[in-house]
């Protein structure tokens, strides 16, 4: 991607939350520390930002626009009208792949005995948009998997239409999805395999962007 | 309650998350702010404070020891070596008050069709530890509804054997569960009924403590 303007970036971050009634949903540990250290970045870096993030308990990071969204169906409505826009879309966010199929409108009351739920599939945020890629766009994801990593994080990047996939190990303590520091592999459409940390999350927003912005 | 040692308090605080597979898990949104407040406001009283706490980005109130847990069995078992000799439990927490019946010990992948899960209760931390208040303990517990939230404060006054009930609306926008104001209707077993807020989380922290431990 090589423009003269700086790159317009739009980037998911943190859960979301498929609510089964009022006060419970169902959801992950994803603190949006990577999304947000990967937005900060980019704008230091010149770029214009727009962040669209899940329930998180972080502050907008300097010069990024925050739009805060509660389920995958809000993010996908949230992301569409600034996707047309952006250069390099990068979708960090963990967004809950199910979702329950009836919601609850009053808290539910335990009686005791089994529950038993539906869920079924939230819409695929990343494909839905990286099917709309225009030339020129840059479209990243990431992977979190507890095993075969690489794997599936090879199979993602081609089913999805991706031209980058960062795929993280999210079954190692201290790294990853709820964590300060990140380790990651970095694998593009083009052939590039480049792993780096584990390291602070800042490092490695450093690291993504040095090679998807260039 | 009344002793010249200052009172040693036992609280719970924040959500917990029951998983269903090492990423996934049902939750709520408690951001631990009312427990928090509950402790921070104790100590700075002279209490010695032990605080058992769910997944919550918030830091230990200054003189308070905290147990950091993720599920509600987690949070009992985190309880019950501290229960004995406390003179005040709060139980603040939000604990999920189901849990998947299998937990996953990989991530489940998406096959594109509906899942069904069963979920069974957890255990009442609340009324397990009142079941074995002996004299001189003052419990307390926090009921928050949508809807006939003191009808059902009342009930669970009565059924759990408590001594006070702090009832909130968390139906109402701003107020609660994930906001910084709290509303609240305070109930004893002993006939006192007395509302308070909307006001900051701290000041229903020092409006709570007025009553419940004198």
């Amino acid at each position: 991607m090589k423009t003269s303007t700086p790159p317009r970036i739009l980037l998911t971050a943190g859960p979301t939350r498929e609510h089964i009634d009022p006060v419970r949903f169902l959801s992950n540990g994803s603190s949006g520390r990577m999304g947000y250290a990967l937005a900060g970045e980019a704008a230091a870096r010149g770029c214009a930002v727009e962040l669209v993030s899940g329930p998180v308990s972080l502050p907008a990071p300097e010069g990024v626009t925050v739009h805060r969204v509660v389920s995958a169906a809000d993010m996908l409505a949230a992301c569409e009208p600034l996707f047309g826009a952006c250069d390099v879309f990068i979708a960090v966010a963990a967004v809950s792949d199910y979702r329950p199929r009836v919601f609850a409108p009053e808290k539910m009351k335990k009686n005791g005995g089994v529950l038993t739920l539906e869920f079924e599939p939230t819409v695929d945020i990343l494909k839905t948009l990286a099917a709309r890629k225009h030339p020129g766009q840059t479209v990243v994801g990431f992977a979190a998997e507890t095993r075969d990593v690489e794997a599936y994080a090879r199979r993602k990047l081609e089913t999805k239409n991706l031209d980058w996939i960062v795929a993280n190990d999210v079954s190692r303590p201290g790294i990853g999805m709820d964590a300060a520091d990140n380790a990651v592999l970095l694998l593009s459409r083009a052939g590039a395999r480049l792993a780096f940390g584990p390291a602070p999350k800042q490092a490695v927003a450093g690291f993504i962007l040095d090679h998807v912005l260039c």
